[in-house]
């Protein structure tokens, strides 16, 4: 097999094509590796999308505006079905959809509460993007504890971004009927022998929905996604933070960061602009 | 605290009451502890349930018409959501409950294998419940190996009766969307740390749903189930594996045989008959 540049969602603008759907000068979003130019034959397998909203920036279509955000948006709405009032906690909660998804609670009517990895990030949470309360999860010696702090009346929607020891004391602290979306699990990705979780019998006592999801399942969804959330941005009612890294040669060490929480929102890299 | 009489769901004949819906020489199951006379003060809290239909063994209310059979009928249809063809696996398949899974499953126009912890179960799997296929845990090295040996496709459905290293085989066998119906985790139930599963982030990548659940959830349903289990019965085309042991002094020894899986079908202890 020859090498192959890194897979990977992107906005590009189309130099050149003889497909129907696209023309020379439009702009699109999906999966177009981490190279300058792409040749793409088959816009189904890209998962190819064109951008029709372009008052709002473009890299918002590589965060809120594209995977990202339809993940978000399908794994709160639909995979977690949130009711007003529950209780709702976050992982990685500044991430790419994590601050999306504490947003989307709000906006729900419910009690929001996210953990990320510094005093930066936590501060975000509280004061730019309306969580109810946040924690730094690193200063915690005893994650079982805190989220009891944070939780007293139990969890009703864990979106889960970590999994390992903080899926383990989310699972202690949920309630009866809990649902959690299975969107990522970064603390398990980096280990040559995964840790998984240990007490997977709450699921049983607790009787829990453990679902795991792609936005890929939804792309049925995504027109009904912008119309909700185009008008929250352009009334600045949803904030998205980005961390923008210039140039493709600085890409494998912003790819390197997320394991470490060194990005501080979505980790975008800016190959070109246009 | 008084010591207190294990709890249990069990069968009895109403001695004497003064409650509107229960006269004397009713017959009733429900949560009527481990001993020989109970005084039952709300029938409501003992989930007490009145028995109509005698043409049938009474034991079989401590089993395929009780508390095991709801739990069956409810897990495998509620929760997993069957389609004809499915490939469907069961664990503790001899037991109270597994074996009417996989009955429902046949029934349902799905492959069904079970698995169980003796050459006379897994004989009894498939000479005389219906399995398709089935294999004694205890004689395979490696588990995923041997699931990859009897579903070549995938599982569908799992119905989860025991965690552990077995949750982790079955994790890494399912098919996309496929559900897992958390029923009980014997496996975990005696061990001072628990084992859990390593594999989960397998639920993220194959877009799992892993449900716990409790027939106390599925009171509602109850009367469709006997509707629909009754003539099954009646007409020889469900079959009820009992393993009936005498007296109340040797119900602790059954209980701790359960763990042992000495029992051979649905463990009941026969206190007294009438």
């Amino acid at each position: 097999m020859y090498p192959q540049p890194i897979n990977g969602y992107g906005v590009s603008k189309v130099v050149d094509s003889d497909h129907p759907e696209f023309k020379k000068d439009d702009l699109v979003w999906g999966l177009t590796t981490w190279e300058e130019y792409s040749l793409i034959t088959d816009p189904k397998s890209h998962s190819l999308v064109k951008i029709h909203h372009t008052d709002v920036p473009l890299s918002y279509y590589t965060g809120i505006l594209g995977m990202p955000g339809k993940t978000a948006y399908a794994g709160f709405f639909e995979v977690c079905t949130p009711k007003k009032g529950e209780y709702v906690y976050v992982s990685a909660a500044s991430g790419a959809v994590g601050q999306l998804v504490g947003q989307f609670a709000k906006l729900a009517g419910c009690y929001v509460v996210g953990s990320a990895g510094s005093k930066e990030k936590v501060d975000l949470l509280k004061n730019k993007l309306g969580f109810d309360e946040a924690f730094n999860y690193k200063e915690e010696h005893d994650l079982k504890a805190a989220l009891k702090r944070y939780f007293p009346e139990g969890i009703d929607v864990y979106f889960e971004h970590v999994g390992g020891e903080m899926l383990d004391a989310v699972l202690q602290n949920m309630r009866v009927h809990g649902r959690i979306a299975g969107c990522g699990m970064i603390a398990e990705y980096d280990r040559a022998e995964p840790r998984g979780a240990r007490n997977l019998t709450q699921i049983i006592l607790r009787r829990l929905h453990f679902i795991g999801f792609t936005h890929r399942d939804y792309d049925h969804i995504y027109p009904n996604f912008l119309e909700f959330v185009l008008p929250y941005i352009r009334q600045g009612k949803i904030v998205y933070v980005e961390d923008i890294t210039q140039g493709l040669e600085n890409g494998p060490a912003a790819l390197a960061g997320l394991f470490k929480g060194r990005n501080f929102g979505k980790q975008v890299v800016e190959v070109a602009s246009f």
